[in-house]
C-alpha cells in the first residue's frame, strides 16, 4: 500500500464543501501523510467494494492507527459535517463500505493484531482491522475454534464482519456473527470512544449497547476493538449428503437432524434440482450419486461437529442407516475421508463458479420462513416464467438457518434484467413474509427494497436511532436507510 | 384476582396531577372496570416485586387484554405525562417492576397464551404475559424443549424474563434469554406498535431492533408478543460433581469440560467450600463426598445434555475416568439415577434455603472475568473483615458464564449492614474489571451502582438512547438510570 503524501497545495479543486476541504487539511495536519490521502492518491482498494459497482472518488481516506486517531478523525468530521464511510476489507456485496464521490474513507486497515487470549474465559481480545484468516488461525493456535467463516476471509475484516452481522455456513449451531461478541470498543459520529470491551457472558448492568452496532452497517458508529468468544475446537467432523423424495421430506430430515445430532449439527445445506443439476453437470462437481443425478426432489448437505474422532462417526453413521432404513431418505452418501468431505462440499460450494456459465448473474440472499421456501421456489419460477420471459434460476442455501440464495440469469442479454427480477423475488419475499437480506445486509443496493421486509414503524424507529446516535448524519450516510 | 370497578368518583384525592386523573379516567371509559382498577382496588399483586422492599401505592392498575389495549394505555398515558411500569409476573429482585406511589402499573397477566408453534422452523409464537412453565410446557408437548428455566418459572412471566435478559442454570449452553429470542411485538412509549415478529434466524434487513428491548428493563418500550427459538428435546442427562484442589485446578477442569463434552455441556457451576460447608452441614443436603466434606478447594457440578441415551453416559463417565486417572480431579461421583441427578442439584440449589440460618441476608448476583474470580473471592472476604467484621459470606455460582453469587451475612445485627458490604462487593467488581449484575438487572437496587460497571460514555449512551425512545421519561421512570 503506498502513502503517498497530499500535499495541501493539491487539495483538488472539486472539494464538496468548505468545510470537507478544512477538514481534510486538518487531518493531514494532524495525522501526516502515512494516514491520509486525498483526491488522486486514494489507493483504488478503497474506492470500491464487491458489491459490482463502479469505483468511486472519495475526497480522502484516512487511515488511522489506533482508537485515539479514529476518535480524532470523526471529531474533525463532525465539527465540519463531513461525511465518513468506514472500511474493512471492502468485500461487501451490497455497497456499505463504498466511499461514494466526496466522503471520507475511513479505513480501518492499520488498526490489526490480536491483544489477548484469555484461555479461562475463552475469549479473545482484537483491533477490529484484523483479518478473519488471522482470528480463526490466532484461535487455532491458541487451542480454540472461531467458527465464523465466510469465502473472502483472507482479505474481510473481523470489524466489518461484525459491521454486517456476517453469516456463513455454521450459523445453525453458532449462530451469526452478533453471537460471537461479548464485547466492543465503538467511536461514536462525534468522536466520544464508547469502551464495552466485556469479556462476560452475562452481564445486565443496564442496556445491551453492542448489539447497536452489530448489523447496523457503520450507519451508527464505528467498531474499533472487540472480544470474541472463542469455542471447543471439534474433535471430529462428520459429512453427509442426503437425497431427499421432495421438500416435505427436507423439512422431516430437518427434524430428524435437529433431535439426533442436538447441538453437533453445524450445517444443514439444502439444494434444489435446478441448483444440483447445473453444479454437477455444467459446473464439474463430483456427483455422489452418480448415474442418478435428477432422480430426487432435493439434495441435503448435512455436517456435525463433535468431540470424539473415534466414537463420532459410527454414530453418525447409526443415525443415517436408521433413516434410510425408515425409508426418510432414499440415498446419502457419508463421508470416509477428508477428501469425501471436500467433494460432498464442493457440490454445495460450485455455487462460486456459477459466473463461468453465467456471467453477470443476479445473486439473492432472502430469508423465509422454512415451510414457505419450497412455495417461495414454485411461486418464484412461475411469475419469472411469465414476467421475465427467458430467466433461468438456481435454488439453495441454508435451509436450517431460514436462508435461501437465489441466482437468476437470462442468456443473451447484454445487460442482466436487474429490475424486473428484483420486482419479482423481493415482491413474493413480501408476500411470504421472508428478509430481502438474511445476511449480506442491505448498504445502498438492496435500500429501495428494505420496506418489503420490514414495517413502516420499524423503518421509524431506525430512522429514530440514527437521528439520535448521528444527529448530523455524518456516518455512512445514504446506508441501510 | 377481583376486578373491581373504579367509580369515577373514588378516585384518589392524591391523585399525583390533574394529568393522572384524567388519565385514570380516560382509561376507566375506554378499557372498562375489569381492565383498570384504581385506589385501593390496586390488588397486592400489583403493589410489589421480590426485592424486598415495601408495597407501594399505585395511582392504578391497567390489565389490558390485547396489544391494541396496550397502545391505547401508553397513548393516553403519553398524552398526560404520566409514568407507566410494565408489570410481568413480578418475580423479579431489584424494584425494575415495582410501580412507584402514584404511578400506573401496565400488568400483561390477561395477555397470556401460545399463538403458534412452528415445527419447520422451530419456533413458538406467544403473548408476552404466558407464564414461563407454560411456555415449557407447550414446548415439550410439541416435542420441542425451552432451555430457559429459573426458580420462578410458574410465577414469572415470559415478557419479563426477557424485559430482564434472564439467565439461569443452562446459559453456557443456550445462551441467555437475549438468545433465544427471534421475534418481538413491542408498543412504544407514545403507543406505537413495533411488530418485528420475525421467525427466521438469519435477519440482516436494517438495524437488529429486538435487543434493544431485551435486557432494557421496560424503559425503553413494552413487549407484548414473543417469536422464541425451540431447540430439539435432549435425550439424555448427565450430571457429575467433581472435587477440585483448587480454583486453578477449577479452570484446568472447565477447559476440559468444554473440550471433552464440547456443545452437550448444560452446567458448570462452582461451590466455594464456605457454600459447600453450609449446603452439607447446615442445610442438609445430602454430600456426595461423605466423611470428605471439607477437603477439597471448590467443588464443581457439571452438567451434559446429550441425544442418546444409551451411549451418552458410558462416554461421561470414560471421559470424568480420565480426568481422574490423571489426577486432574482427585475425586468425582456420577449419576446414576434421577434420584442422584437430583441429589447432586440438591447441593446447588440448596442456596434456596440460606434464609433458614441466615434470615434477611444479602445477595449479590455479581459478574467477573473467570480468571479473576478466586483473586476476587479472597479479596471481598479480607476486605469485609477489616471493614465490616464479623460478617460471613459463602461463594457459589455460573462459573462457566462469569457469573457468581454472592451471599453475605452477619448474626446478630437487627438490619444487615447492606451498604457497607455493598460499599466492598462493588468496589472489587470495579476494580477487578466485572458487573454488578450478571443476570438479576439494576432496576432500582443497583442504580447507585452502575457506574461500577459501565462507564460515564456508556451510562450516557444509554440515556440518549432513552430520551429518544421516550422523550416525556414516562417508561417505567427511575429504573436503570
Amino acid at each position: 500500500m503506498s502513502a503517498t503524501a497530499f500535499p495541501a497545495a493539491e487539495i483538488p479543486s472539486d472539494t464538496p464543501s468548505p468545510g470537507a476541504h478544512a477538514a481534510v487539511r486538518e487531518l493531514l495536519d494532524l495525522l501526516g501523510p502515512v494516514a491520509v490521502m486525498a483526491g488522486a492518491d486514494v489507493p483504488a482498494r478503497n474506492r470500491n467494494d464487491y458489491s459490482g459497482l463502479l469505483p468511486t472518488e472519495p475526497l480522502a481516506v484516512v487511515r488511522p492507527a489506533s482508537t485515539a486517531e479514529v476518535a480524532a478523525t470523526l471529531r474533525i468530521c463532525h465539527a465540519h459535517g463531513v461525511a465518513v464511510v468506514p472500511q474493512g476489507g471492502l468485500t461487501g456485496l451490497c455497497g456499505g463500505g463504498r466511499a461514494q464521490d466526496g466522503e471520507i474513507a475511513l479505513s480501518l486497515e492499520r488498526m490489526t493484531g490480536i491483544e489477548e487470549i484469555d484461555p479461562a474465559a475463552a475469549t479473545m481480545t482484537l483491533a477490529a482491522g484484523t483479518p478473519l484468516e488471522t482470528v480463526q488461525q490466532a484461535a487455532d493456535a491458541a487451542g480454540f475454534f472461531c467458527p465464523l467463516d465466510l469465502g473472502a476471509r483472507g482479505s474481510c475484516a473481523i470489524g466489518g464482519n461484525l459491521s454486517t452481522n456476517a453469516g456463513g455456513n455454521r450459523v445453525i449451531r453458532y449462530g451469526m456473527a452478533r453471537e460471537m461478541v461479548l464485547g466492543l470498543e465503538v467511536v461514536m459520529a462525534d468522536g466520544t470512544v464508547v469502551n464495552s470491551l466485556n469479556k462476560m457472558i452475562k452481564n445486565n448492568a443496564g442496556f445491551d449497547l453492542k448489539h447497536l452496532f452489530i448489523g447496523s452497517e457503520g450507519t451508527l458508529g464505528v467498531i474499533t476493538r472487540i472480544v470474541l468468544r472463542l469455542f471447543p475446537k471439534p474433535g471430529s467432523r462428520m459429512v453427509a449428503m442426503c437425497a431427499c423424495e421432495d421438500y416435505a421430506t427436507v423439512l422431516r430430515l430437518l427434524g430428524e437432524a435437529r433431535s439426533g445430532l442436538g447441538p453437533l449439527m453445524s450445517a444443514f445445506e439444502v439444494m434444489w434440482p435446478d441448483y444440483w443439476g447445473r453444479a454437477v453437470n455444467e459446473l464439474r462437481a463430483r456427483n455422489p450419486f452418480a448415474g442418478d443425478d435428477t432422480a430426487y426432489g432435493a439434495y441435503v448437505l448435512i455436517e456435525a461437529l463433535g468431540t470424539d474422532p473415534e466414537a463420532d462417526l459410527p454414530r453418525f453413521e447409526a443415525w443415517l442407516e436408521r433413516l434410510l432404513e425408515q425409508g426418510v431418505v432414499p440415498n446419502a452418501v457419508v463421508a470416509q475421508s477428508l477428501a469425501d468431505e471436500q467433494a460432498l462440499w464442493g457440490v454445495r460450494d460450485a455455487c462460486g463458479e456459477l459466473h463461468q456459465t453465467w456471467p453477470g448473474h443476479l445473486a439473492f440472499d432472502i430469508g423465509l420462513p422454512q415451510t414457505a421456501m419450497d412455495h417461495y421456489a414454485r411461486a418464484c419460477k412461475a411469475e419469472l416464467a411469465e414476467k421475465v420471459p427467458g430467466c433461468e434460476t438456481v435454488f439453495y442455501g441454508h435451509i436450517g438457518d431460514g436462508n435461501v440464495h437465489i441466482v437468476a440469469y437470462r442468456a443473451g442479454d447484454a445487460e442482466q434484467p436487474k429490475d424486473a427480477v428484483e420486482e419479482v423475488v423481493y415482491g413474493l419475499v413480501q408476500k411470504f413474509g421472508g428478509t430481502v437480506s438474511a445476511e449480506h445486509g442491505i448498504g445502498t443496493l438492496k435500500r429501495r427494497w428494505l420496506g418489503h421486509a420490514r414495517s413502516p414503524e420499524q423503518i421509524e424507529l431506525m430512522r429514530t436511532l440514527k437521528l439520535a446516535l448521528d444527529p448530523k448524519g455524518i456516518l455512512n450516510p445514504g446506508k441501510v436507510l
